[in-house]
């Protein structure tokens, strides 16, 4: 019989965070790609644009003016998803029709005054200026509601409308699906094994150091073993820290500095401004927030689209919307690549 | 207090079939949009390309000649993701880390010989072959594997590489995420209220009205009350079906002719070739074919990308990805769309 070797063998892998599977079949980069090219960016965005509603001084749809801030700035989304006082859909009739209330608040909390940066071009003390501005939008909203989900979508690519640095906040009154999910999953193991799940395998991590991107006094970045996107990553504190605004002053400026370098490593890989989706995940808030909720370790999650160059994505289509996701090369491969040891584009099987 | 509005005020459904939540912001679709459009195909495919290795004739990847077909055409993935003999993993060290063998086969299926064709331009007879042959490769594959997938990725938006019509059938060993989640609630619903989750689904909607796009004297298209795509539909036989190969020869008549008007629908919506990725599920197969699968019901689903127009897409990201699936138009709005009761484009709040 054959060895197994996963970067030729495809197989299944079990994410335990998500209680999902993935297929591996990394033999597949080899196919040529004949389909959809992305745009490349050629554009150049001007610094300021006094008709970007995101720009410092500029006038928002709903005809405010955003004041001349020089950090952070955090103001109400002018098209929200989730709006503070919509009505109950009173009961389900039907067991196959169950609809139920939500209530919420979308803020947008811009990075930096300039349209031209990327968190990655920025200081590491106006990236440390970012990570404040979560911690405090988590203890603002989270002082009412039972989940506050920052998240960024940067790149057209990733149906970013708005090239100006920023991310979004959405907090809203019940759990959503994927926070279900990783609750069941922390909590069930907690019950299990005596300790939270991401603290146990942070720690399995860095003894096998397989699948390490970076490493550092209170941080590390690694490609989760269970990885779905080609260059995907988990970003995990090495201490027990339930939510963002626990951080201690040294964690936040760690954090700074190795998000930074996590995101010139991406925009490196293919010499482009890196398109990702990113969020962060902790313990829930609002009026439960005294609860015992010591299973929860916060953590970020990158998603980045980008498969063989800055123009050639992964599709998560057909299969992987009706049966199950799939990628293209092994999550240790992606590691190598991120470490910058082998080029991405892989031709070859012994790696 | 306000009345309940679905059209007006955000809320959550729920699916009962793969166990997730929506989050449903139907006064969304009223922002503006300054983010990605998409290229518009403007690109006339040749009815016959020499080098296009799906058409008859042509030469592929590994050397062999296609046969100069005149109906469909099926024939091995020259760079499948999935591979009759991969060896096993052996077993996981680790709770954390569980990796599984995964063995399997994939298969494209061309529908017609011209590569400038789709299915709704083509005849119903023409269709209706393409359903014997999806009815003969469950049959085929399913013999041997539990969980056969055929699905369709229409359009490069959809990162279909080959504008030549055609859908892939991938079968595994293994029952995919998707499918074990249908399982679940499929088999959940059968013992709690004695009879399919879908049959009675299906009932339901046929009483409501609210949500059907299409009926025939076998099937129906209706837009799912927790649908996640814009666009999204499911398709499903009146009587109770467990697989493709199970439908009469009427039954499957009438499916090409309602497929043929639910994909002119789709075309006429924004006036384009209307990407999607759509798949078809059904009881497991493979040696426990024989169990049983009664709480099964055939069914198809639709997932198209389109938002407002030809070129405006959906993007599912940030929250989406990390936090529940949202959409901007309610359901119902989304069945009077396809209707053509109203223009996608909604302006207003009574609807
Ligand atoms: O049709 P292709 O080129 O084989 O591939 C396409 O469908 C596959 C199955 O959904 C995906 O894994 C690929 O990312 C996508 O590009
Ligand atoms: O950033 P925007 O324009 O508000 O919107 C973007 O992110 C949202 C949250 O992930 C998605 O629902 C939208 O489809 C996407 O275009």
């Amino acid at each position: 019989a054959t060895a197994f070797r996963a970067s030729e063998h495809q197989h299944i892998r079990y994410n335990p965070l998500q209680d999902e599977w993935v297929l591996v079949s990394a033999h597949r980069m080899k196919r040529p790609w004949q389909g959809q090219v992305e745009p490349s960016l050629l554009k150049t965005v001007p610094r300021h644009d006094p008709h970007n509603p995101l720009c410092p001084g500029a006038t928002r749809a709903n005809g405010e003016v955003n004041p001349h801030y020089d950090g952070t700035f955090l103001f109400d989304n002018d098209f929200p998803a989730l709006q503070p006082d919509a009505p109950n859909p009173g009961p389900s009739d039907h067991p196959l029709f169950q609809a139920e209330a939500a209530r919420g608040v979308c803020k947008v909390m811009c990075f930096h005054p300039w349209s031209d940066v990327t968190l990655p071009l920025m200081s590491v003390p106006e990236i440390r200026a970012v990570v404040d501005a979560w911690a405090s939008v988590i203890e603002e909203l989270g002082a009412q509601y039972p989940w506050v989900q920052i998240f960024e979508n940067k790149g057209a690519m990733m149906g970013c409308s708005n090239p100006h640095p920023h991310c979004q906040v959405w907090a809203s009154s019940f759990l959503p699906d994927v926070a279900q999910r990783e609750e069941r999953s922390q909590q069930a193991y907690q019950s299990q094994h005596g300790e939270p799940l991401l603290m146990e395998y942070g720690r399995q991590e860095l003894l096998r150091k397989e699948r390490l991107v970076l490493t550092s006094e209170h941080w590390l970045v690694l490609v989760p073993f269970w990885a779905v996107w080609p260059f995907q990553t988990l970003l995990l504190p090495r201490r027990h820290v339930r939510r963002l605004p626990e951080l201690t002053s040294a964690e936040r400026d760690d954090l700074a500095s190795i998000m930074k370098k996590l995101l010139t490593k991406y925009d490196n890989l293919f010499e482009t401004s890196f398109p990702y989706s990113m969020g962060w995940h902790g313990a829930p808030t609002g009026s439960e927030a005294g609860a015992n909720w010591d299973h929860w370790q916060l953590h970020a999650h990158y998603y980045p689209p980008l498969l063989r160059s800055a123009t050639v994505r992964k599709f998560m289509v057909g299969y992987e919307m009706l049966a199950q996701a799939q990628r293209d090369l092994t999550p240790e491969q992606e590691t190598k690549s991120l470490e910058g040891e082998i080029t991405p584009r892989l031709d070859s099987d012994d790696l």
